[in-house]
């Protein structure tokens, strides 16, 4: 038997005991040995639980029971659980957790500690919930290099991006359906600003390129900008608008990775992803395109993928499994304005006909988009491909020139 | 270093070969271990190749080395490959094969002796080629009860299907094509008749529910029956045929297993899965729909995923990988007659009143399509859901009142 503590007790840590316990027969089938939670931790009281004897409200009495193999992370938030985590790395016990703000902030400091003492630190639920992809990414393509990986990752922007396409909804109202419908929180800002994407997309790119990318290096931008104008514009382009996060390695051993709301043609991988749901598209240079889609949330997708973490550490309490990678670097990420991209850009103008010849002269050709219930003066268009500063330089000298820019979406190859 | 020795150097294991030499230091990174290929056994000449000292044509060479610990079958085929890899696992190598042919008839029997010997036996290409679904089926979905598993587990039906669709042109024209391009052999039967799909859902099927099922016990259709007038009725539905293998468990401990074209709803999550992709839907009690989706063969994708086998095998010398199930049994499937479905019917008949309302007699109520350019006397209509057997009970004594049936396909749910 192994006896693990599960450290939090909230959506994902409920979820966890239930599935231990509802399944308990066919885990301890899967694992070779009964897994029993021994504690929970967590400072609320929850009378009338069928586990109350299990919770306890101190982490030292977690640490200290050297009989504690496994131990669950699913506080949420870097403090105290990188504290919690680190402690327990370094006093003999493996942990599992859910947590991309603890992994995308101190991941490779952790899975440092977790080598140094030959214990395992697991974490596929922290990026797409159930949908199995830190273990396809180090195993399944250990044979390839990854080319690309791009995704939505985060499934509260994807739903108000869907609904918004739909039914013609503004952002402001299909954000307050989502918060009432549970998919939102009542703080939104790390949905709907990137942050979550943001943190998700570091751990991918940590994972298949070896070395830590922390949030602060990536360019993130959210979905609060996006208009019905735009997505109007984007369906007259031929597309929808999705908020991807997306990472490259170039050939100077540096890589290129941003977050940002996309136009991906209707013929993407990812523009079908729709709804809550969650695609995160991995571009092999041996097995081309594969593409994992599923609920990237939830309390049970996430708990289900915790708990095969569990499974999978004491299957290998001997053989660590090779999740590891560097430090990083403050020159290892390109600045997203050397990133060669294609822009689509809304503004509006007096004049028309001379907006489009000052546009062409300061950023050549392009793509001029049209809507039906187009407002007067306003303009839209789709760049060139080019450096995006030197797009953006031509955007900054037309604002003198009569044409104020009102929104700037990347276009997305995907 | 570990030395190896590849059996086939067709398509795939050339792939190997080189996604082995190419990636070498890569590989040797993620594996602990520097990968030799020591042996390629063929009965061919490579004169000029520059494996040209690797080759052998004798299986007792690769057998009697005992540094060989590691065999790549490649072959195909059930002979010599069965012989071959029995051999192998019981003179102390670990063997990975993209055989499906193998797995799907041998499959227990040989990771029974893999078991006993403490050797690994792993089969990653044998399904959907450089998709990872095996590792994702069997490890993180660990903590799920697998509910069903349906695929789009074949590309050259896949890419004949989505033509026909896309460009009405008949079933014989476009396997032509396939054929010009390369996407279906001179033989393609195989393909066509659903035998390479069957075979599939039979190993994804043994391994999520523990138990083998063998490609004879599967009922099995392929799409050679298929017209361009049940893809234009499919459209009239609201869908598309593809060629699905399913599988799901039923309360009684039974399974329900089909490989066979359906009508898919074009929301499903497998009706975008077009061309040569394949898509396969993982129903998990926790997780709910996965969906893994890619190209499912190609000789670099299925290589590396040969390849990362061998690299899984390097680092679990000594901790063997859990996969297993174990024989099957006559009476473990359900005979699909006792399947409750829809079936899409396509007839003919002098009397359209009178044909409908024999129709709504035996069948009862049914739902009638149309089409554009309907043939004098063509009928056609989705049945309620009852079992299998009843319905084709009622299509039968239509027969004797002036009803011909053209043809049936299945209404998938998914």
């Amino acid at each position: 038997m192994v006896e693990i503590a599960v450290m939090g007790y909230g959506t994902v840590g409920s979820g966890v005991v239930e599935v231990l316990d509802k399944h308990a027969e066919s885990i301890a089938g899967r694992a070779k040995e009964q897994i029993h939670v021994k504690y929970i931790l967590d400072l609320r009281d929850f009378p009338g639980s069928p586990y109350e004897q299990k919770f306890v409200k101190s982490f030292d009495q977690i640490l200290n029971d050297s009989n504690v193999k496994i131990v669950v992370e699913v506080l949420g938030g870097l403090h105290p659980a990188f504290d919690y985590v680190k402690a327990c790395l370094e006093n003999g016990k493996s942990v599992v957790t859910s947590n991309k703000e603890l992994v995308a902030a101190k991941g490779a400091e952790l899975l440092k500690i977790a080598q140094k003492n030959n214990l395992n630190f697991l974490f596929e639920a922290s990026v797409g919930g159930g949908i199995p992809i830190i273990r396809p990414i180090s195993q399944c393509l250990a044979a390839n290099e990854v080319v690309e990986i791009a995704g939505i990752l985060n499934g509260t922007t994807n739903f108000i991006l869907t609904k918004m396409i739909r039914e013609k909804t503004t952002f402001a109202d299909t954000l307050a359906l989502a918060q009432r419908l549970g998919y939102a929180e009542r703080n939104p800002a790390a949905d709907i600003e990137g942050l979550d994407a943001c943190r998700k997309i570091c751990i991918l790119a940590s994972l298949a390129y070896g070395k830590h990318v922390y949030p602060e290096q990536v360019h993130t931008e959210g979905i609060s900008g996006i208009r019905l104008e735009d997505i109007e514009y984007a369906a007259a382009w031929g597309g929808v608008i999705k908020l991807i996060g997306q990472v490259r390695m170039m050939e100077n051993g540096k890589i290129q990775i941003i977050v940002c709301p996309m136009f991906l043609s209707r013929d993407s991988q990812l523009a079908n992803v729709d709804d809550v749901f969650n695609g995160i598209l991995v571009r092999g240079d041996s097995t081309g395109d594969v593409v994992f889609y599923g609920k990237g949330a939830g309390k049970f997708p996430t708990a289900s993928a915790v708990v095969a973490d569990v499974i999978d550490c004491v299957k290998h309490f001997k053989a660590r499994k090779y999740l590891f990678w560097d430090d990083g670097s403050p020159d290892y990420v390109e600045s997203y304005l050397d990133n060669r991209v294609s822009l689509f850009v809304r503004a509006s103008t007096d004049h028309e006909t001379l907006a489009f010849q000052n546009v062409e002269n300061k950023l050549g050709p392009v793509t001029r988009l049209f809507r039906g219930a187009r407002e007067p003066g306003e303009i839209a268009f789709v760049t060139r491909k080019a450096p995006e500063r030197e797009i953006r330089q031509g955007l900054r000298d037309l604002s003198g020139l009569g044409v104020q820019i009102q929104n700037v979406v990347r276009i997305g190859e995907l």
